[in-house]
């Protein structure tokens, strides 16, 4: 059984919102993507997947993939080969990229809202376009036009895949330690070294995969001052096999559709992009995008499960209300959503998962003002704010959305612990979301050593700016009183954690190690309440007996009272500080 | 790679702390039982565990179980069958049944805390004789000598198994809507309905299966009121199959290699359990014990998933250190246990664990004392706390002990994830122990509709009696103070939160359902401070560079300073009562 429905209606709130025709629809580089324009390709990508790729879901998780050590090859699960060339002559593929190498140019935050989509319906096989399209943006970005005009538009159109090899049996998060090598070869260079953890590796689903690697040339500095990146095809331009060739797949958790291989280079052909030793800033351009985009799993799966959670309860009765008043008598029992336990999981579901899409559409807005709006100043804004929240939504939607999914399991009882629903597959398959793309404490160091001190503390006070904003704009509404209240106390609080934290960290740097996950969940959970205050002021408009504004009183109601109190807990775990980690005998542990 | 090692010495500690030979050593029955005496048998148990059982958990979860819908036979994975022959052969399958069946009358303290080691093992193998450990249990009390004399001897010795047939499709928290008929046949009945969820309902390990099956006599009242016990075995004495058969088995999550069966019963034999309409109560008696364990689970996956991070760690080489006096300049990375965080996430796994461990051992011990004292005052106090602390233990030690695996596993990055280490198999197992047994729910209602109002509010005032008598002993002690205090806060706010709830509840039932999980989570860190706080005061009159006393010393500072701050957040979720679930459409969600 699958209840899943794409929640486009949600979408489209949400873009309304945060003002995507006013925003997104006055860049020049958008002008054919109104509002209507986009829910109209969303509603066909959404069809698309539910009819498609959802019927695979399961399948693929029980068939896996299959490595052949004598070939080399893999082969993905039954079905994904076709469904890959439809999802590409449908255009899917190409919906970001640039027209100039074919694509559709839409603006970033509608492709980032139908990830959500693809990922709730299989997100296996949404990792081959994924990683593809973070190839591309990072080579539109960084390489040669040579390059560009050679591979894009094969990219673009899905015809070839793409791949990020990053990692190494010894280094993950620590990429300084990497040890491929290029050595010059004539124009270009020959790699040789070991990748693990590479998405779709290899597979069997396009003609030709290109490999974006990083290597250090043979003057490389050590660490990741001295690494470069280089893009190493599987087929040469001859016709001929490059010798990088899948070892192995791993065997997983979950998301068993989606190859991740050892990839063994031995003299491979590779050629240089961007720089030398300045490969770092290729993988960054693609890694914020698909952060953005990881953080979207996590919405996406708890979506699913909760829609299956409901279906479930809707139809499960078992045992009787506390409430006269609500007991069935026709029934020897009462549906289940007559218990308040059972509404708290799925508020709880509800109210966070709807509070981290609002955040990806709100920075997936400003991800397209950063990069194509023609306003410096906007621009400039949008850039502190992405910078701000990527790891933010990166961290806190993984590890909520994999929350959720379990919040939903326990709503659902034994059954949801069954394959007879999705819910465990989808449980399965997030949890590597808290750890790829940077582990979610990655992400925290992100937030707290570079993104709170960049430019003098600017983008705290951008986004701080933006809080004052919105309580100043709902203030003198009644209905909304009680929350503003909540975000002011809980962004006052937030100042003062951060303030503090700052000047214990000016002199003791390990501190910000000891703090900085639970310091990120008490800052997402600020940004959350800015969310949902921004829906709930959105809604105030409607008519009082408007279901989306009921519907979003109500939940944005659990949020500020039932959610929103976990960052003060938060603010007393940072205020520790570090002592209890660091003044221990790490022999005793 | 698996790197469990039984934590005998701390289970030796927690006996001592909670004066084993002191308590249970002095309760005649348990007059062959001895601290060492307990520790030589739980070695040679674990023993056996670590080399017979643990070797098959891998095994056990790929291969799985496989249903033949033929013969309705179900195959057990390679290995199982000798294992389970060997266990018994050992004797371990008698540990705590009574001698006059064959049994060895070992206190139920130390079975509970070798379940924690069998589970850690093989948790899908440990069902199957804990199962036929509850069955034997509920019969010794309540079935009549001749039932016992017939079927208890060979169920001690482990030769015949034992299940438990409560659920039904329509009914799993609600038993009062079961339908299982039974009907006069001679001088005992006729059985017909359908069970679902039956741990090891069919397999080949033993000769007959004796079922424990809930039915309604014909003229039995409605709801639980109505429902009876009946044993039911596979194989009559006259060596025919009795027709309840194995209809299905479900594909789970996790314990893969524990069968999950349907089981059609069609007019099957049974012998009636203790009085018409009481079965309830029979069931309770094997529930009750059946929760510790479920309790046990979580500390036994948690402790192991525990072990194996920190055995990754130790050789994983990752990033530099923040405080410059931690690096190791003769690497190119440190290792990874001088990052706070990785320490933040083993001890906050290591400290909750042992917490919990602490807590089974203490209510274990009082599982003895209610049992078998011959002390009144002293077996109705330890009642109360047995009642109390039981539906706390399964859920909180459930609930932290599945969030603990994943810790675990984030603390290993991407490896965890993968099949080459036993925690995402730990983590895919343990989710069921949120559910079974009870929903954690269940236990909450439990704890605050049945347990606190009892004897007029006597089981708290117990529990809190402990607590402040250990409060006095500590006083003075200069080391404890902060914990001291840190206890004295957190009590004091919980017997507020229990005071306003149940005036609240007073006026409205419903409040309960909203509040209970919330209220049972901080409940539950008060018992954890209460059994940390002994911990520590017993480890102050060792040396002060003995290893287990700095070890909990560390430990300890961390649950008072990192964990228990998560119980005002749950006081305040409490006081926020029902509103945010019961004053909403529900047709909105």
């Amino acid at each position: 059984m699958n209840y899943y429905r794409p929640p486009l209606s949600d979408i489209r709130f949400l873009l309304e919102t945060f003002d995507y025709d006013g925003v997104v629809g006055k860049i020049p580089a958008y002008s054919d993507f109104d509002l209507e324009t986009c829910m109209g390709l969303l509603e066909a990508y959404a069809q698309f997947c539910v009819s498609e790729l959802l019927p695979l879901n399961e399948k693929g998780d029980q068939q896996g993939v299959k490595y052949d050590p004598e070939t080399h090859d893999v082969k993905v699960p039954d079905g994904f080969i076709e469904a890959y060339k439809a999802y590409c002559m449908n255009g899917f593929a190409s919906l970001p990229h640039p027209a100039e190498f074919g694509g559709m140019g839409a603006p970033l935050v509608l492709s980032t809202l139908a990830q959500e989509i693809i990922s709730a319906c299989n997100k296996s096989f949404s990792m081959c376009p994924g990683l593809t399209a973070g190839l591309i943006e990072a080579l539109h970005a960084h390489a040669s036009k040579e390059i560009n005009d050679k591979y894009l538009a094969k990219l673009v159109s899905g015809e070839w895949a793409g791949t990020m090899c990053l990692t190494e049996p010894q280094c993950g998060t620590d990429l300084g330690l990497l040890t491929t090598k290029a050595e010059a070869f004539g124009d270009h260079w020959k790699l040789t070294g070991t990748k693990t953890w590479i998405t779709f590796g290899e597979h069997g689903m396009t003609d030709n995969i290109i490999h974006f690697v990083l290597a250090r040339l043979p003057d490389a500095p050590s660490g990741i001052k001295g690494i470069s990146t280089f893009i190493v095809p599987k087929i040469l331009d001859d016709g001929s096999r490059n010798p990088i060739f899948c070892g192995g797949t791993d065997h997983k958790m979950g998301i068993h559709a989606s190859p991740t291989c050892v990839m063994n280079l031995e003299d491979c052909e590779g050629w240089l992009v961007g720089e030398p030793h300045k490969g770092m800033r290729s993988m960054f351009t693609m890694m914020n995008a698909a952060r953005l985009q990881v953080g979207s799993e996590g919405v996406s799966l708890g979506e699913a499960a909760y829609q299956n959670a409901l279906e479930f309860a809707k139809d499960r009765r078992q045992s009787r209300s506390l409430n006269p008043e609500l007991r069935d008598e026709n029934h020897a029992a009462d549906n289940i959503l007559v218990h308040p336990d059972v509404r708290r999981m799925l508020l709880n579901v509800k109210s966070t998962t709807e509070g981290v899409r609002a955040l990806i559409a709100w920075i997936g807005i400003n991800y397209d003002v950063m990069h194509n709006s023609e306003d410096a100043e906007a621009k400039e804004k949008a850039s502190d704010l992405v910078a701000l929240l990527t790891p933010i939504i990166k961290s806190y939607g993984s590890e909520q959305g994999f929350a959720n999914i379990s919040e939903a399991m326990q709503a659902m009882g034994g059954a949801g612990y069954t394959a007879d629903w999705p819910v465990e597959q989808y449980m399965r398959d997030e949890r590597i979301a808290m750890i790829y793309e940077g582990t979610n404490h990655i992400q925290a160091l992100d937030l707290v050593g570079r993104k709170l001190p960049m430019k003098g503390g600017q983008l705290m006070r951008v986004f701080a700016g933006e809080v004052t904003s919105l309580i100043r704009e709902c203030s003198g509404d009644e209905a909304l009183a009680p929350y503003v209240a909540a975000l002011k106390t809980e962004s006052k609080r937030l100042n003062e954690t951060t303030m503090t934290m700052g000047a214990a960290a000016m002199h003791d740097n390990e501190i910000i190690g000891a703090v900085a996950n639970n310091y990120l969940n008490q800052f997402a959970l600020v940004t959350l309440a800015y969310a949902w205050l921004r829906q709930l002021k959105a809604v105030q408009s409607r008519p009082e007996d408007d279901t989306l504004r009921r519907a979003k009183m109500q939940t944005g109601r659990f949020f500020f009272e039932l959610v929103l109190p976990e960052a003060e807990m938060y603010a007393k775990k940072v205020a520790v500080g570090k002592g209890p980690m660091t003044e221990i005998d790490v022999d005793l542990l």
